[in-house]
């Protein structure tokens, strides 16, 4: 039993360094070798412990809750292949820079490369998609070890926390027996905190931009996804004080509980917009700051692209700053919100309001907007409008995510929005918002594609072990709707086997399997009355059914109007 | 077009490369970045190309392909998260030694470490589970480029046919645009073939074994998983010369159609032999041949260990050779057909006899074993009665595989059985066998446990987009039943919530979803009846439910009889 105590000791000791650096959540994926982190995990009192039986799907969860919560998240698994299935989150975290601890059990080096069951080389397995990767020692009775475990793992989480942040790697090697003394206590240690600083702009570099803001004429504010613990109050007096256009990408958030004295100034409909050559031509900008990374909208970095501003001010926590169009001019390698304490008073009353204008005239636009029946947008439309105040929602990548871009406008509702847009996968969406519903406690709404809910379907298990509230709403187009905006539609070639992949499959069949709540829904009104509905169990499944070609006509339809409208005006 | 002119050219180079190095077989997951490929493929005679939309399942699909077929698989996706889908599946065929060709699409250079979307770092992503990684050139009118490409892509698929045999990665930047012209014609290469040769003993060390075994008391012969191109004829001559014992894995196949005069030299119920201290005292060996992998017997493994031979000889064509109990002696990193053309006479009546007779005994048993209402051993058995001849069989990890091992009988019907111990994951498996009877063209039965069908629940897409054969036995016990053979369930603590996991899912809802022939078992009866009824879908699934500790307690009242039986005759 001396070896019980020693094994005991040494989990009880990461788990507590674990949590006195933050950790809360740890997301556990059944498995042998994995066997006494997980009873540690699951005895203590300060660790909520999650249950997901698929790898993939468990890392997408855990990648949720980092989203919302803006914490490390720890993740648990045995050795083997269940560790490789953890690789695709731990992608979208790298660029997405969400502090995801993974923790893979393995074998002692005694079974290493020998041909030993569920072992593989985990050492150093998720390459450059981790920033810090280490191989724990074996449990041993060793003071010196002790102070060492403590504050490495104390290391990696902070690791973990520095912006920008991203996910680490434990590799912990366990030998049996794998059981532990539950009776056992934690031991004390003795290291008490880390403390991560904010980095803020020198004083000379903070007068520069100062300058730059104040003498531009026609100057823009682009907000992208905003960055963990971004202050949103803040925002809007550096806004304010500019009274600069802000061409505000539906995940900065900007876009619900605009202040009164903002609204003018928030642009939502630039996507739009900027499709007009004459529009284009009136808004060039001489000086653009962007916080984030680029937004979604393609015709917004076409517009940039041809009209590269003098000045390109890219705030980005990190050194590898977003820079795809090759435009930025002043990358400020600091935390969003230290920028913008710099207040700065630049009226550019014409500029602006060239901006406004239109941007009411296109709102006007998708106001009236119907739809041919089978198209997605006005389903966007109508979830934007029907969602309780002080909901969440969750979009998927490739075409839901473009259209909250273009149909979510302005709302009074505190909304917030989040999509996976660090590697912009359509992998993993259902589990994200599942992590994302059980960060936030309230209720959730995820807009996804059929191809990608079928792709995390398995997302769906952790409702099997936990409460949720989520409601998930499928455009079932039959297959991968964003390719008939693409070239590979004018070519008929091969275009239903490689791009369309109609699967023919309709999602009544998994409501039933995991209890769900479901609807099929064929027109618009259906779907309002759905949605207004009373939900009922944990999980509800909307399944709007639409139509490819219908969807992208009727788009091209909103868009040519509202190009019409504003180009009329002009 | 004098750009699309060059990227033509260029995949098609590629593709006839591919061609020329053996490939016939390409799973592609739609996408865009890939486009300008995966039209090559299509547009290719001399491909078959399966689609899959989840590039995890894509990955085992095509592994199953590769195991079944002993040839280079091509795999093709976008660039991003679907990349990293592929580790699991390039995990396990990295330790299962097969020729996976991992194609991965990306962006060019001034696309990569920009914030571009959808661009992640490819170059080496997945580390040390592929023989070999490239990142390929950007297409360009150059006849030197053309000659290297073509030999670097034979190159790179001769590195994966060399044995040990595994996966490799292509890293193919394209820039925009991405349509071909379908009309081209593929350029003609210089290029004419690759051989690889084979490894075979040099003359001394021939002499060396060959000595060994013919002066060896108490030789045994142990075959586990065969490896690609196993030799069944050129085996059972090598075992009939020395006369010595066969302890033959299920994966080794060479249960079926044992040739008659071997018929007592195959012993296949070592298993529960081995679980008898009697018996282990009277059957140790003195040296011992190994071909392939340590079988997945732990009885036979910890006999090995306590009773450790004086030789043991690992064939193994790896300089990794697998030995995790430590007691190979001799590694003979050759093919293994090579070995077995020594011939050597060595008649040791006595301890052939011992194996022969408790081996028939416990076949006496097994014939007769019924099961406790709620046993899964008992269906297993069932299954191999039952399955016509010329059927494969695919065994999912964890417990089915140990089933086969226990209940798989010598048969005279031509079977195979398939399954993944590269890594021994519970992922990927529905994928793999689909993969297996695509690559065999007959029908084939997959036995699985609920959570790793559960896990790769996603294999069936497939089925959506080709014609398929096969018939899944779902063992559903409502969770991990593995664990409870493990020293964790004698510890109440957190059991059902850390191994368990009980999902109480059922499924005859996915039967629905994908149009499947579906039964839900209760009895023995009623599976024989199910499994032996005519099969009128692409797929079926007999979702047979049964018991966690009623399986053990049947197990263990098997084992315990064997036991009872053998020492009583001693």
């Amino acid at each position: 039993m001396a070896d019980q105590k020693v094994l005991t000791g040494h989990v009880l000791r990461m788990t507590e360094s674990l949590i006195k650096a933050g950790v809360t959540v740890a997301v556990i994926s059944p498995g042998s070798r994995s066997t006494p982190l997980a009873y540690a995990f699951a005895a203590s009192e300060q660790l909520h412990t999650y249950m997901q039986v698929d790898e993939r799907s468990a890392a997408y969860f855990a990648l949720g809750i980092a989203k919302a919560s803006c914490k490390p998240v720890v993740l648990l698994c045995t050795s083997g292949t269940a560790a490789s299935n953890y690789h695709p989150a731990i992608t979208e975290a790298y660029y997405a820079r969400l502090p995801l601890i993974v923790i893979t059990a393995d074998r002692p080096h005694e079974l290493r490369g020998v041909g030993a069951p569920q072992a593989i080389d985990q050492l150093n397995m998720y390459g450059k998609h981790v920033k810090f990767s280490v191989d724990l020692p074996l449990a041993e009775e060793n003071d010196e070890m002790d102070r060492y475990l403590e504050r490495h793992i104390q290391r990696a989480v902070s690791v973990s926390l520095t912006e920008p942040m991203g996910p680490i790697h434990l590799n912990i090697p366990l030998r049996e027996p794998l059981l532990i003394d539950f009776a056992q206590k934690a031991p004390v240690g003795s290291f008490m905190e880390s403390v991560q600083g904010d980095t803020a702009l020198p004083y000379e570099a903070m007068e520069k931009i100062r300058k730059i803001l104040s003498d531009a004429p026609n100057g823009l504010i682009i907000a992208g996804e905003m960055p963990v613990g971004f202050n949103k109050e803040l925002f809007w007096k550096f806004a304010k004080s500019l009274q600069w256009p802000v061409v505000a990408d539906p995940l900065s958030n900007l876009r619900s509980e605009v202040p009164d004295d903002c609204r003018e100034l928030c642009i939502t409909h630039y996507d739009a917009l900027l499709k007009s050559d004459v529009f284009k031509e009136k808004v060039q900008a001489h000086t653009v700051i962007r916080f984030g990374p680029q937004p979604v909208s393609k015709p917004l970095s076409i517009f940039l692209k041809n009209y590269p501003p003098e000045f390109f001010i890219a705030v980005d926590e990190s050194p590898e700053f977003r820079d795809s169009l090759g435009i930025v001019t002043h990358h400020l390698q600091v935390s969003t919100n230290s920028v913008m304490e710099i207040l700065v008073t630049n009226q550019q009353p014409d500029y602006t309001r060239i901006w406004s204008f239109a941007d009411s005239i296109a709102e006007d636009a998708t106001r009236s907007y119907e739809g041919i029946p089978g198209d997605e947008g006005v389903i966007v439309k109508k979830l934007i409008e029907c969602v309780p105040d002080g909901s969440d929602l969750v979009s998927g990548s490739s075409m839901p995510i473009r259209d909250m871009d273009t149909f979510f406008a302005k709302t009074d509702k505190e909304l917030s929005l989040f999509s996976n847009r660090g590697a912009n996968g359509i992998d993993g969406v259902v589990s994200t918002a599942f992590g994302i519903q059980t960060a936030r406690k309230r209720p959730a709404y995820l807009l996804i594609g059929d191809l990608s809910f079928l792709h995390d379907v398995n997302g769906l298990i952790v409702s099997r072990f936990h409460k949720t509230d989520l409601t998930i709403i499928i455009l079932n187009n039959d297959g991968g709707g964003i390719f008939s905006y693409l070239p590979q539609a004018t070519v008929s070639n091969h275009f239903e086997e490689l791009f369309g992949t109609p699967t023919g499959l309709t999602f009544e069949h998994i409501a039933a399997m995991y209890d769900a709540q479901y609807a099929a829904i064929h027109t618009v009104e259906q779907f309002e009355d759905e949605i207004r509905k009373e939900k009922t169990k944990d999980v509800r499944i909307l399944e709007v059914f639409t139509n490819r070609p219908i969807n992208v006509q009727s788009h091209r339809a909103y868009w040519a109007d509202i190009v019409e409208r504003i180009e009329a005006d002009d």
